[in-house]
């Protein structure tokens, strides 16, 4: 099979998470198209995919509504803008073009060339970090994941969860809250040290392995002990360099789909900190033409909230905007009085 | 009867608008608890007072909603931190305090001194502009009214809207639009020259203008022709000095009601355009421990929408929480998993 034609387009966003979506719309209502690429099989990024269920209370005007909700309504929004998505899909490379174009390539070998590029990949726009041992495949997903779906699926079993950020952090806490707990939950992380941008379930988690309700493993896993095609154990490489063996039932590995660079890192963009650098002006990062928004971003003041993408995608549109109609003056209009926006947004208020 | 004693405060905003009332959520959020002073007899500012029946489109999460909608939903979402809320008074001063707080005087006589203020004003929190003519508080409300409350209570009437920015144009649009509209609208404004953020509004007028279904005057009102007590024309003087009267059933004066700075401008702030100076990382002003959100602010970027004002309202919570509590650290939490943040909204998800 020959690999698809290019894709081009005006716009590509990388990333179907609530700040992705709110790309899309907001280059709708500058009249900008877009491709939309998320290495998930559904849109909504971390808030479907960590806590569909979870309220959330920081949404402006919504007091309170579940990750799954707010996804649907973004959904809903962005529908008048019709964005083309490829779902299922993580994006491997992404390269200037000599004509000032990017050229982005996805895991399913389809190409895509956009005069802009919006990073939104807070989580899921890049291939979740896997555990490389041998014969892991023929594992999985009986007893190997590299995502949690259902916590309570695991009722009864000892599960390890490798990795000490804020996706292991997340999944250990979601095994012990659930009705039906596992019988032992191991953490296994390279070091003591574990870390999360959520202080608050951190601490919960400390205080869990405090308490004896989780442990703290600490080092490395080198193999897999398979009886009769059933994983028994993982063994274990310590930071003194011994080895011992871990038994299990599941393992979950969870050392790369919370907000982690991936490819990105070899892109050669600013970076401080494993993130963007962006102008805060127009969320523009080193390159022309290439916007990072959401969690992936820093620059002074920057906190990781979901309203805060919002805002950060909606400039990024205007400045968007400017490059793509350099001749154009971009004015601010507003969707309560515009005939225009009305128009793209496919409604006629009286 | 003598003045109230002083309100201490750790935060004072001014505006309940949307983005007062969103500065109001993230400082709760901070278990920093406000008083919020507003020049209008409700919360709401803008969208409340200008459209409260218009459709918005551009909330993230929420495809659409009326003006009023929204700050119903607002206001539901802060209740948790049950804000003191002085309606009805405008700031009539701001002063710094020896002690580094801040001293505000209220219309109504009261004194505030807070650690924080956060100034929201888009429109409301400080006094319209009233039009100086003798004899004109005689008029009110019968014939001369310094806000819009009812389009359709000018069927066939002649009415003068007085003014030619933001406010004046979008009386005039309400007038047009109404189901019963005058019999004759005229726009006195002192120059040619209509000026408006709202490109699209603004587009609308002028051509209403060439229709005829508008007349501009282009003058400044200098008295009042009342005959038997009542309002028969208004005596004008162009730019050239030539006087001229304009008869007329009702005099709408927006001069004033829209983002303006009133007593700001001599406070002694930098600004620039009329708009206060901040620094987007804090959206503190020049002065310490002085914020500005929303409409009134400007920055490298700035776009006046709502969605921007809740993430510059909420980085300003998180510099002000940093003021007040200089030896702590101010993490960002989840409000979907910090118990801390669960207890000061009082909720307890599961």
């Amino acid at each position: 099979m020959s690999a698809p034609a290019p894709i081009e387009t005006d716009a590509l966003v990388i990333g179907a998470g609530p700040v992705g979506l709110w790309q899309v719309f907001q280059l709708g209502l500058q009249d900008i198209r877009c491709h939309v690429v998320d290495a998930l099989p559904h849109a909504g990024g971390q808030p479907a995919e960590l806590y569909p269920d979870k309220p959330i209370y920081d949404i402006p005007g919504i007091p309170v509504c579940s990750g799954r909700e707010l996804v649907q309504r973004l959904q809903q929004q962005v529908r008048p803008f019709a964005p083309t998505m490829h779902l299922g899909q993580s994006v491997s490379t992404l390269q200037r073009e000599a004509d000032g174009r990017w050229r982005v390539h996805t895991s399913s070998g389809q190409a895509v060339l956009a005069k802009a590029v919006f990073i939104a990949a807070g989580v899921g726009a890049f291939q979740p970090k896997r555990l490389k041992l041998d014969g892991i495949e023929g594992l999985e997903p009986a007893q190997v994941q590299h995502r949690l779906d259902d916590p309570a699926a695991f009722a009864g079993h000892h599960v390890v969860v490798h990795g000490g950020d804020d996706l292991a952090i997340d999944w250990t806490l979601r095994l012990l809250d659930s009705s039906t707990p596992p019988s032992q939950l191991s953490l296994l992380h390279r070091r003591e040290v574990l870390q999360s941008d959520d202080a608050a379930a951190l601490q919960r988690v400390r205080t869990a392995i405090d308490q004896g309700r989780v442990s703290l493993v600490v080092g490395q896993p080198t193999g897999l002990r398979v009886q009769s095609g059933r994983l028994q154990a993982l063994d274990i490489v310590d930071t003194q360099g011994h080895t011992s063996a871990l038994a299990l039932d599941h393992l979950l590995v969870a050392l790369g789909l919370s907000p982690r660079l991936g490819p990105i890192a070899e892109w050669g963009l600013a970076m401080e900190r494993k993130q963007l650098v962006v102008n805060p002006s127009t969320f523009e990062t080193s390159e022309q033409g290439l916007f990072a928004v959401g969690d992936i971003n820093t620059y002074p003041g920057k906190k990781k909230l979901i309203l805060c993408g919002f805002h950060e995608a909606t400039l990024a549109a205007f400045a968007a905007a400017a490059r793509l109609r350099p001749n154009e003056r971009i004015p601010l209009q507003y969707t309560t009085t515009s005939p225009r926006l009305h128009h793209l947004l496919g409604v006629a208020p009286k």
